[in-house]
């Protein structure tokens, strides 16, 4: 299968365009509601956390644009550059475990070194 | 093509055997003297850069499995979980442009903020 034909890519890419349009409705629609995902700040469980975890996200970017995205049937990984208005460059890269067209896990990873120091040069 | 087939994946994969075995010196042959890398400390230019970024990790790591890695022709993205000395859990993520068999252009993504806190605690 190459990375065209991958079903857990195309739902990936989805779920990023639609964040990435801060539309966090839309974007969950591609969440399963008992997503595992490990985050940064440790490991979220459910789609409220994912939820609540994503919105501050999409309410600070400004722009994404995608760096590499590659799948196969149930495994797709994606690396982007953000800008956010606190931190100008802030790439992330996702692992997420598609099945029956939702994300069931997920790796997310940033550095949070940047958005550290911006929140406490503002405080 | 697939990732089986992928090229860029192999020089990727090898890359990553290497200095997950601590040997930075097989890890080298596989970067090109031009190497261009973002970090998430900022910009590395160039082969001595690029080994001086990457030897004290080595020197930390214990252990690291990939969780995702897919290529093509000149593009590799690998995901991998490791441990690491001061933090537990350090996922990190590469995307990897290949020319020639040598790496070219890396995005080299982690969380730096636990590494942070760590040397803070120790110091």
């Amino acid at each position: 299968m190459t990375s065209a034909d991958s079903p857990a890519l195309q739902v990936a890419l989805a779920y990023y365009r639609a964040w990435t349009s801060r539309d966090i409705d839309l974007a969950m629609t591609y969440i399963d509601p008992a997503i595992v995902c490990d985050a940064p700040a440790g490991r979220l469980e459910g789609a409220d956390a994912y939820r609540a975890f994503m919105t501050p996200f999409t309410q600070i970017l400004v722009s994404s644009e995608i760096i590499a995205a590659f799948g196969d049937e149930h495994t797709a990984l994606v690396m982007y550059d953000t800008e956010t208005v606190p931190v100008k460059r802030a790439p992330g890269a996702e692992c997420v475990t598609v099945v029956n067209g939702k994300i069931i896990r997920s790796w997310f990873l940033f550095d949070r070194a940047p958005f550290d120091a911006a929140r406490n040069a503002a405080s």
